[in-house]
């Protein structure tokens, strides 16, 4: 064989198991090699059928399984302040109401949120980012809605492109400027105006969110005001996913699912109709046990529904400031096991390729196949179960982002490939 | 001021506010100083009021928060393997009477224990030990109780100790022989014969277990079989610590209280009675959120009751293949807060000067106070509480062994001071 007929590969890696996730299952490969070429996958299998290849980054990751990297696709990263006081005074046995009162609640993440400067804003979001990055993930997606008024919400979508621009992470931005009230409006309806006639479009021209959000509950946004904000974002070819059915059923998930929503999110309380519109429109049904954990609920999403009607269920940390001050989606997948009575397996999915299928992102993202990112984790287990069989602790061996060794733990800025200004590979 | 008049310092940190947990609460020093000598604490108060000092190492921590080392109570460490195929199997349907018929359960363990060389179940153990670590945790207790056989549980009490040895954190070893009953012996009577004529006299004789514990609970031994086994303890000079009331209400933590135990674990079924005999004997509340979490058990320990006699509740991870793979001691502070409703004060004072108390060392660990041992943890949040609030992340900046910086994360064998060969501080 003549140098010309080898293949060149920027880098090689093997020595490790992987579960690939293809299909939404293991599809596991035993003692694996991944070929890698402009931060994609260009070649996978098992090693000893790897063909004559030349390459200047040869990595024997000895032993441990790969995963695709972990992929959150629900979360508010960034936030003023934190509710740790609250949380304390709430076990200290002050009342929701009482704390209501001295502008706790979102309000006061709101005032934090508006209060901060952009490079506070980076800072304390990126220690929580460091956080999920040394757990595994290299995607994220950070919603806005502590803004709540044109600047601030673009202030908050800012600060997460400059994340994504800055540390070995894709982070997906989401404008969830239907979160909650301002204290500016007294009148729901005078709100989603603004939001549809101000704020929507002036994110779309500026091309600062991938997708659009709201929260669909009693205490927020009703099925009807979000569904006037849908078709603002309809129009303007952003693509929605919602918070509904957490705490009672409105029915803000079939009203989804008639935008052909790329998720509905929570949604303990959706019924088997709910299920079925899912399924036709192939929205994704994201879990957030994270949050179930913290406010005690009771009410488990319908998981045997979704297995039967064939809804993909993703895992996220949803991690905010007051329902779920979450820094771990691995934790979320065991958390989703023990009190959803997912497999690991389903887990792993909900965390891999079902998330990026949230994010509109499973052509390129989710699961090890040639074509796709080269975003991967090596884990110090002995079988992928174990991702969700841990509560804690540190798995992670390397991490591999874009096809470059970057653990989340040491990462020092970008050590990564070009990427274009919305944060997307090159 | 001549130069002889100041005081001589190993180290002194300051730019950090101090709960110290004296008297297990905050007891809070704001913009404090720490100075050390020896290992010890010499000096603690603010900053402003430290006397002139000499010294060679001068570290500011640049803002948050320290508290004492977190001090893991309850573990069960060292094992060979680990049940991540069992937790799987059972969320595929497989029946818990299936696994045993298998062999799983606690016999799996067991035998993977006793298969293991120590070589093997030290580097298993040290992966979860730098877990714990690197979230904060400076003395571990470790028990025995999967080998069910001298010279396995010598074995695993050696791995223990090894640890100890080789690594920046204290371990204090517990005899668990009493944990299950071995493949060998039919008659739980002939197993507790065994122990208490050849098990304990030469665990004692070589020094090899600061207490002694057992697991009382129909499936395991009963209150009188544990009875015996704790006078054999108590005429080795052992002290003694009790699995007990987890499942049923059979009786052992009073009997173990009426042994004047260091502790009394899980305790979910205790009753009023059970708590006054724990309040008179000291004998400390050890709850393990964990195993609470993973079991999905309904019953919790009566809080309310053990705050009323004042008996100190310390809350451990139980780490353990089985019943509770926790490798944060941190995320059971939050599970105790969140499933228990503990305080955040209570949930710290549980993993520091409390857990120092069930394992008989709060004379020198567990708060920070001139004379201690110089093991504290400086944290990136803004108050105490936020150790309890976050699910997950890691938020240690500096982690302080007997004086010397040796953050768990980046720890490479023994920086530390000399030890005798207890594992204690010289
Ligand atoms: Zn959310
Ligand atoms: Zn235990």
């Amino acid at each position: 064989m003549t140098r010309d007929s080898l293949i060149t590969l920027d880098s090689v890696w093997r020595g490790a198991h992987v579960a690939t996730m293809k299909g939404g299952q293991y599809s596991i490969i035993e003692n694996a090699a991944i070929g890698v070429r402009g931060g994609r996958i260009v070649w996978i299998g098992k090693a000893h059928d790897l063909p004559a290849y030349q390459t200047q980054h040869e990595h024997d990751l000895g032993g441990g399984w790969i995963t695709p990297g972990l992929i959150d696709c629900h979360t508010h990263l960034v936030f003023g302040g934190n509710r740790a006081g609250e949380f304390e005074q709430r076990l200290n046995g002050v009342s929701y109401q009482d704390i209501a009162k001295q502008g706790g609640g979102i309000a006061s993440s709101v005032r934090a949120t508006r209060e901060a400067s952009e490079a506070e804003l980076v800072a304390s979001a990126l220690r929580r980012l460091k956080s999920l990055m040394a757990d595994g993930v290299t995607t994220v997606e950070i919603k806005s809605g502590y803004g709540l008024s044109l600047d601030s919400e673009l202030k908050m979508l800012r600060v997460a492109g400059k994340l994504g621009d800055e540390w070995p992470v894709t982070i997906k931005r989401t404008c969830l400027a239907a979160h909650a009230m301002p204290p500016e409006f007294d009148d729901k309806d005078a709100y989603i105006d603004y939001l549809c006639e101000k704020v929507l479009p002036k994110v779309a021209q500026l091309g600062m969110a991938d997708a659009v959000d709201a929260f669909c509950e009693g205490i927020a946004f009703s099925t009807e005001q979000v569904a006037r904000y849908f078709r603002t974002a309809e129009s303007l070819g952003l693509p929605v996913k919602i918070h509904a059915e957490q705490l009672s059923s409105l029915g803000g998930t079939a009203m989804a699912s008639s935008f052909k929503a790329l998720s509905a999110d929570h949604i303990e309380f959706i019924e088997e109709s709910d299920v079925k519109a899912m399924a036709e429109s192939g929205t994704v049904a994201v879990l957030l046990p994270g949050a179930f954990f913290t406010l005690k609920e009771t009410q488990r999403p319908p998981i045997a529904l979704l297995r039967q009607y064939g809804v993909p269920m993703a895992i996220a940390t949803d991690a905010n400031p007051g329902t779920s001050p979450a820094l771990s989606l691995r934790l979320m997948m065991n958390m989703a096991c023990t009190l959803f009575a997912l497999t690991p397996e389903e887990a792993l999915a909900g965390a891999t390729i079902h998330a990026a299928k949230a994010l509109g992102m499973a052509d390129s993202h989710g699961s090890l196949e040639i074509g796709k990112v080269a975003d991967f984790v090596c884990w110090q287990v002995d079988s992928p179960g174990e991702l969700s069989y841990w509560l804690g602790g540190d798995l992670v061996k390397t991490r591999v982002y874009e096809g470059k060794q970057s653990d989340g733990k040491n990462s020092q800025g970008s050590n990564r490939l070009g990427k274009n200004s919305q944060g997307e590979p090159a």
